[in-house]
Order: C-alpha cells, then sequence, then structure tokens
C-alpha cells in the first residue's frame, strides 16, 4: 500500500505551508522514504477524521494511521529502524522534545507576529474567514492587530540565541549533518518563508546560511517549495 | 593522583552555589566518580590560572586539567565511556548542547532578576566590592536598579515553558531516569536555591517537585547543600 500524507494547502494546490508537514516531511527525505502528499485544507475535518484528529499532518503508512508530527517522526524511527534515526531514542530522543516544545512556544509564536496577515493571503479563499475567526478568539484582537512584525523579529532574535550559539560551532544542530532538531526548526521558518509577502523573514545571515543549506538538501525539496510571492507577481494579492 | 574540583564558595565556606560547579558535581556524581571540593572566591584568579581561566569550575583529573561545565562534562563522558553519560555523543550531545546555550541565556537571567540582591548576601564580604563593580558594569544599572523578583517570576515562567511540557511526560528531561538535560537545568535552579534569602525561588509545584526530586539523588547531595537561609538564621543578614 502506499504511503499517504495529508499536507495543508493554500490558495494554489502547490502552496505548502503547515510547519508540521514540513517537518515530516524532511524527516522522510532523511530516511529515504517515498510519500504521497495529498492536498488537505483547514476545514476539510471529514476527510482526516478517521485518524481521530482535525490537523494535519496525517501518516497513512500501510494500514498504520499516525497523526502528529512529533508522534509520525517518532513511529517512522520505529517502523524503519535500519534507516537514519531522525529523533533518536532515550536521552536524545527526550533533548527533541525538548526542543520541539521551544520552537512551538518562542519560535513559532515570534514568526506569527511577522506573518499574521501574510497568512491571510496565502490560505484559501474559502478558508479565510474561518482562519480569521478562529484565530482572533485565540489571540483575543484582531489579525491585524496581532501582526507585528517589528515585535516579532525582536522575539525571534531572541528566541534564536540558543540557536545562534550552536550554529557557531557546527554546520546544523544535529552536528556535521541534519536531523530531527534542524527539521522540527526548519518547519517552522519554511512555514514563515512560504507564506511571507516579504522575504526573507530570516535577518540574521548565519541563521538564513543555516536555513539555505537545508533547503538544498534532499534534491532541493525546500528550494523547489512554492512559494506566496511567486503567486502575488503572477496574481497578484 | 586525586581528582578535584575547584568549587566556588561564599560567605561561608561550605556556601557552594556556582551553578556550573553543581552541573559538574551532578554528572561525577551520576558517573560514581569522587572528587575532592577544593574551596575557591571569586578573587582568587592566580589560583586557576594554570587552567587558562579566570572562572570555575576547573577540574583536576590526574594529569588532566579542563574548564568550563559542559567541556567538563564532555571531558568525564570521553574519559570514563564504561561510565553511564551525561551528554551522550552526536545528535544527543547537540540537543544538550542547545539546551545549556538555552538555560544560560532564558533560564538564568530570569532567576538573577530574582536573585540579585540576595547573591550579595551570599558571597563573601571580601568579594563583594568587585560582585558589585563587575556586574553593575555587565547589566548598566545598579544591582538594586537590577533587582526585580516579580519581573524575575514572569520572565521565569515563559523560559521554564518548554521543560513544563516535558515534565507532563516524564519524570526527568532526559526520560525515566536524570541525565545531562538534567543537570544542565538544576544548577542554575540550585544556584538560585542556595542564596534566595526567601525561598522556593521555584513557585510551580510541578517544577519544584522535578527540583526536589533530583536533590533527593546521590545521597540526597541537594538536600545537604548549606542554603544562606540557614546561615542568616544563625548569623543575621
Amino acid at each position: 500500500m502506499a504511503r499517504i500524507l495529508y499536507d495543508l494547502y493554500g490558495r494554489d494546490e502547490q502552496l505548502r505551508f503547515s510547519p508540521y508537514c514540513w517537518r515530516v516531511r524532511m524527516a522522510l527525505a532523511h530516511k529515504g522514504l517515498d510519500v504521497e502528499l495529498k492536498p488537505w485544507r483547514f476545514q476539510q475535518k471529514d476527510a482526516i477524521a478517521f485518524a481521530n484528529t482535525d490537523k494535519v499532518p496525517v501518516l497513512c503508512d500501510g494500514d498504520q494511521v499516525v497523526a502528529d508530527s512529533f508522534s509520525i517522526m517518532g513511529y517512522l524511527d520505529d517502523a524503519y529502524p535500519d534507516t537514519p534515526s531522525v529523533l533518536g531514542s532515550g536521552a536524545s530522543y527526550q533533548r527533541a522534545l525538548l526542543f520541539s516544545h521551544y520552537v512551538d512556544r518562542q519560535v513559532s509564536p515570534a514568526l506569527l507576529r511577522i506573518v499574521a496577515l501574510d497568512l491571510l493571503t496565502a490560505i484559501h479563499p474559502d478558508d479565510r474567514d474561518y482562519f480569521r475567526a478562529t484565530r482572533e478568539a485565540r489571540f483575543g484582537c484582531t489579525l491585524e492587530e496581532f501582526h507585528s512584525p517589528e515585535q516579532g523579529q525582536t522575539l525571534l532574535h531572541k528566541a534564536l540565541a540558543p540557536v545562534r550559539a550552536v550554529l557557531r560551532t557546527s554546520p546544523f544542530l544535529d552536528g556535521e549533518t541534519p536531523g530531527g532538531a534542524d527539521y522540527l526548526l526548519f518547519g517552522s521558518i519554511m512555514w514563515a518563508n512560504v507564506v511571507s509577502l516579504q522575504a526573507p523573514v530570516i535577518e540574521e545571515a548565519m541563521i538564513d546560511d543555516w536555513f539555505r543549506r537545508l533547503c538544498a538538501f534532499y534534491d532541493g525539496m525546500g528550494n523547489h517549495a512554492l512559494t506566496v510571492r511567486d503567486l502575488v507577481d503572477k496574481q497578484g494579492a
């Protein structure tokens, strides 16, 4: 049976921007595992209800169904022990989990401040009312009030301090070659990069260099990603 | 030859509060390695000049001399491969390094806001002028202005979010038993705990429980630590 990943798309079916789906795509590529990407939109809850979730990524691997990006990465390590490990086991796995929570709680919220309104442009027109309503309820303010790139960049600079320190001594967070910690952060930066109307989101050369090195991996998968800027050039905002 | 660790002391020779020395003491205990603690004070630079540093910890292990807590932890893993690993290797080591930078850049600065003036009470009277002068130069304000426990607690709560998330699913950061990631954070909290005039520094039960579990390890090494509160009860502030 085929391996299928439900992957969020936006105003164009090729515009793929979920940070969590990007994590999984990099993990699959790290292991040399093919996957068929199944385009999915925010409100297509019924299409993934079989996985007992309302969010992507959802991986169907033969008869195995796994939701949640970190769980999928762990599943892939368990199910394919002969492929290069992504999260590792024991303390290594735990430290990846710690970093995952750090990215979700400090890096992604900073990025969200930078691209909140850009996101609205990136998502499918049919999803925009849904997106605005759910996010404004979560933020407690309008998207326009939440959107503050300057404040976001200040938060991002602070949040990335430990990342900056590690990249001073090694080309990737996980060492000489990229691994799970790199993919966890890469997903969030790729998300912002795909939806940002004004690239680059990352203003620091050292971290931007790391991001571009990762974009070039796995046949340049990241480099080939369609961004909202490509669409706006053709279609207008 | 004996194994010797130069360890910072304060107003009492038994008051040991360096976060970096505590990391190393826990790492040594994790490996079942004995050590002789050599009391050292801020201004005794000459006593450790042989290690090409002006800061503790400095470990002398036979004819090996190692400075910097993270380097010492890595040295111990290399030199004693048959003992339980503290930092691990490869991605595991890298992720510990990432967490170390996170603790130094986010957790410790928050704790410092909480105990800045308490620290002045904890250190040796002969070191107080030196401490005030060097720290006020670094902070760009007086210790009294820098000291702001309420702001520190807010920063600490935010900084500990990833830690909180991991401790929801495992008793220690490194999993079922403590490891390097636990000791990296423990050192900073122990530092604040030893010098704080108003314990507990950690107001959240889940994280305080984790700290107390660690204090009970290795014959209750953390529980037996003298705190400035023990001294003030006897001597006054």
